[in-house]
């Protein structure tokens, strides 16, 4: 599929199709943390060490493309790989997600960016409405409705979607996200009915039901998400916090309905640094194949459990 | 002040000097949108735009130095001028943060980040802790302590802040931030509680009293403003909302202490682009003498109604 046809389509409905073309709904994080990153890219020299996490990203993204139908760069660590130029790793960040898209991933940009509806709409124009943008951009809402607009209408002008913050898969996300109120309605459960709720535009809503607006539901709090997928049925689920966060793939199928669909599991960590991983280690796998068997072991994993449901 | 000795010091104790040194508590929005920007400056050549904005950027820089404490460059716009280049504009925020300290300002990053601790790591490395970032940071607490504890030890380190978003300016704020418990207490102010909590430890607080935890409050809740003041006694309030949102120096005034410190007063589009309005057009006077006499206006404006208070 080309990219024109590609941003002319649906976003929910491409990742769909995306999904049920590879089997399984995962998405695998594009993390490059220069310290976990196999040595041999890894230099004194900072714009060398840029070129060869240009160059891992790039061979991961080769690796997993055939068993996984989405990937995510996490901004953060790309905008940190800078050495003496300012922010020079978002060169890598576009790289990445331009050759994603050619490889028929649907790309998640992972930046949480959200402010008032003028700055969002800045906001929206590299991170969705451009040529080059990712299918999807993960967007903070604790602006409420005004904030969310801007990236919800590039979104539907261009084929593409957002996961907007519900409940967050950190050990802190309770004190903040509990927060209830007089009728025991908890403070992520109002976001998920605004998420429902600016989400439910004729425009927003594909043929396969689902919206542009989704939503990010940790694995880490299951109970949560099966309450969750009640107040948005048709909001996507971004599911981080499997592997390296600890959830497991029966607390990743809570967010997914009986029919197999609503969700998408991340992991970033457990699957792209493999090769530090112990059982990895004692067969002295080259770091390639040990990414290759993570992603593979992933998307199984979450199949499975997801079809057990 | 050199760049070693600025960094070297407490970041709040250096944003008091800084007002107390210009006579005024306010910081001027550098907000670059081609469409509001000075025709001079805009071609029909992406990259000549760019040089163009960076022209225009520093130059507004100049003019205001001699008027106002601090800048807060809106990191958003940045990211939106690319061009063919994606993200090229980060140079021009780089090119604006290095000279806008070399004039002595005190430089907001207004880049509203937010993630889970080892995402905030990542993100706390080129915006506060490198050589080159700003002074201070604005950060989004969606994620609760370990998400903020990674920019509160980064800005311990270096001799930045952070300021933590609690009561935006925007009109969907109430929707989102007045959730109530059945005590009565508002999110907002749940949120405050844990901004003065995280801000409360020895390496935060400077020898003004006040921490290097700032919050976000925005001038168009008055009311909200004199309530968190209560429960932020040791934060400094960085204060959107005045002028083209909105907010009168009276508003603004209601998040400072009866001393006349505890808080900064950002404009942005009524400073930079005074060129714009109309009692400007009508005096048909030079872009620079208009932002010229904005800056000047404005920091009377609130000098005088925190002074009256």
């Amino acid at each position: 599929m080309s990219k024109q046809e590609n941003t002319n389509k649906h976003f929910a409905d491409r990742l769909l199709d995306a999904i049920s073309d590879k089997g399984s709904p995962v998405c695998v994080g594009i993390d490059p943390n220069p310290s976990m990153i196999p040595a041999e890219f890894i230099s004194n020299d900072p714009t060398e060490t840029l070129d060869g996490i240009s160059r891992w990203a790039l061979s991961v993204l080769e690796i997993v493309a055939p068993y996984v139908p989405s990937v995510k760069p996490q901004i953060a660590y790309f905008e940190a790989l800078g050495g003496s130029e300012a922010f020079a790793g978002l060169g890598v960040y576009d790289k990445v997600v331009t050759r994603a898209r050619e490889l028929g991933l649907i790309v998640i940009g992972d930046a949480k960016r959200g402010d008032i509806g003028t700055t969002a709409a800045a906001y929206a124009l590299p991170h969705l409405a451009a040529p080059n943008a990712p299918d999807a951009l993960t967007v903070n809402g604790y602006f409420g409705a005004d904030g969310l607009n801007p990236f919800i209408e590039a979104g539907n002008n261009t084929g593409r979607g957002i996961f907007v913050l519900v409940r967050t898969s950190n050990p802190s996300a309770p004190s903040v996200q509990d927060f209830t109120d007089a009728s025991g309605k908890r403070f992520y459960e109002h976001i998920a009915e605004l998420v429902a709720q600016v989400g439910d535009g004729d425009e927003c809503i594909g043929s396969c039901g689902y919206s542009n607006v989704g939503a990010v539901v940790g694995a880490t709090y299951p109970d949560e998400a099966r309450q969750l997928r009640e107040i948005m049925p048709q909001q996507i689920f971004l599911v981080p916090g499997y592997g390296a966060q600890g959830a497991t793939s029966d607390d990743c199928a809570a967010s997914f309905k009986h029919d197999g669909t609503g969700a998408i599991v991340n992991a970033s960590r457990s699957v792209i640094y493999a090769h530090r991983r112990d059982e990895f280690k004692a067969q002295s796998l080259d770091w390639k194949k040990c990414v290759e068997l993570a992603a593979k072991e992933f998307a199984n994993d979450i199949a499975q459990a997801v079809a057990a449901k």
